[in-house]
């Protein structure tokens, strides 16, 4: 390309140190513009937020303090949804949207630091079970290449509703968080693998995917320890979902299930769940003012009424991926320990 | 997330075989909207657009016949650039920007078929030159896990203007035509790292980072044949103009340099090119309807008349992705064959 549009004059979201956010964007036309944060349960407020306009035609609004971590937002504009021009944008509902991430002063688990770096690789494979070519992404540690003979386990990841193969990375920084984990110790080196979670019309198919094409696929490709006690499978909201019904159905494929804020706790069965003490980890993690919350907490009820053996993380926060963070940063740390 | 959200209710541009192009986007409110390609040297031609508005709110428009190969484009909402909110986008035009592939039906050296595919990595490192974590990406062949003690070529292959890492991927899909020329045993099995061509405020400092950085990250990193005789580089464009420069400095670096309709032909002084009589190969590939096209062709005549040996390849086309995927189709079965 020969050089940057003049079209485009949009300002990025500034954030202060004091977790206010600051939007700017040059909208001369238009007669009302205003912040939309991504849902009901975001961390940026109740939106939408006015904006006002300039004699120039630009268009602003501070708001906070906002709640750390990475939040989904547009602008509507006249009432339409526009992307901000100027911010990076994510796959987050069903499309790209704008994201911008407020840093934390307290927390830096999941900041890149000066510690070794494993790598993202984009990984192409025929599914069988859809008969298309599909995509996952796949966290290989630090030393992966440089230890030829080396071994290693697998998480198998997955996003929410409306999120693909790119949302752990690209909004959850779970390269990093591990990057860090690993640098301190606190985890064993392995291997996560991200599909995305959509596979033809049907949660079921994204099963049939997983166990009949995913996991040979990446047994054959890395050098993956391919027993169920080197394999964990955990997923956020959507994936939580997944990984309830498919790591319980499937306990002689995986030995640890997480599920962060997991969609499946609204029709959960205990009477079903009696398989996860075959589990060496059955984790449970969610928000206490996640929208999930009351149904995770009753399943994690019926399940220690039933004496299933499993571990409850409650901790502040919405149905966010500040929270979906610190469940990975919580429950890798627990895996591959047996 | 919980859901989709429903203010999106846009539908993706749709492709007729005739090369035609859909667009439709529902915006109630707007008073005018149109097609904007980008930029004034589009495949999609010269807009803007106009679409028309159906009773429930529904803008529409269908265009062309259009060229085939991958167009930047947005939507102007009464003036205002939006991104096509049910396509996928692109960095291209210094931000997040909708894209669309038209295929052309006679030509498939660039979709990914069953065959077997390399990976795309996402690396991270720490760069002297200017004090910051970068992130390559690198595409890695067939195989190269496979067989661990393979030592690989490696090609640089930068972006153009306004672009990023990920260009040669996404927009460009570098790795499918790789795949798809090694499946056919008509390239060596090489690395493809591509960087991002931004490194401050001046290209002479991405110079620095690939000298003294990058290069020296990816030998450690990955098993390549470090020396000039297994070592190119390339680039689009702005690229073009960091591959002639930074390729002719460093003879003692590059066996091979590639100009694809690169920018530096415009203010070349081949008197300094005489040192390209030490590569291999100085191939300078350009589509005949590129604005840039006058620029490389009196290059090529400067260094005909000097009698500096290179390769000259016009072929019919615009300053476009189609024509620079051709490129990389031509240029890298010429590599490491010495």
């Amino acid at each position: 390309m020969k050089c940057v549009s003049l079209l485009f004059l949009a300002i990025v979201a500034l954030m202060a140190q004091d977790r206010r956010v600051s939007f700017q964007v040059k909208l001369p036309t238009a007669q009302k513009v205003e912040v939309m944060p991504g849902g009901g349960a975001n961390g940026l407020g109740k939106g939408p937020f006015p904006m006002t306009r300039s004699a120039d035609g630009v268009w602003s609004t501070t708001i906070g303090p906002v709640q750390p971590g990475f939040h989904y937002y547009w602008f509507l504009v006249d009432g339409v949804p526009v992307n901000d021009p100027a911010a990076d944008s994510f796959y987050g509902w069903g499309r790209n949207v704008s994201g911008v991430d407020v840093p934390d002063p307290k927390l830096d688990f999941y900041e890149p630091k000066d510690v070794p770096h494993g790598e993202v690789r984009m990984h192409w494979y025929r599914s069988k079970a859809t008969g298309k070519m599909r995509r996952a992404f796949v966290y290989a540690p630090p030393g992966y290449d440089a230890n030829p003979k080396t071994r290693y386990p697998v998480l198998y990841l997955q996003h929410g509703a409306g999120e693909s193969e790119r949302g752990w990375t690209a909004q959850g920084r779970a390269n990093f968080i591990l990057d860090n984990l690993l640098a301190a110790k606190q985890a064993k080196p392995m291997l996560i693998v991200m599909d995305n979670g959509y596979a033809g019309k049907t949660n079921e198919l994204f099963g049939d995917v997983l166990i009949q094409d995913l996991i040979p696929e990446i047994d054959r490709s890395y050098r993956t320890k391919p027993d169920r006690k080197h394999r964990a499978l955990a997923g956020l909201s959507m994936g939580g979902g997944q990984a309830l019904s498919n790591g319980l159905a499937h306990t002689e494929l995986f030995a640890y299930v997480g599920l962060f804020s997991g969609a499946g706790a609204r029709n959960f069965d205990v009477a079903k769940a009696v398989v996860a003490a075959k589990l060496s980890l059955f984790w449970i993690g969610c928000g206490t003012e996640d929208f999930l919350y009351p149904a995770n907490l009753k399943m994690h009820e019926a399940l220690t009424g039933a004496a299933i053996r499993h571990e409850w993380f409650p901790s502040p926060g919405l149905h966010d991926w500040q929270v979906w963070r610190l469940h990975l940063h919580t429950f890798a740390p627990k895996l591959f320990r047996d």
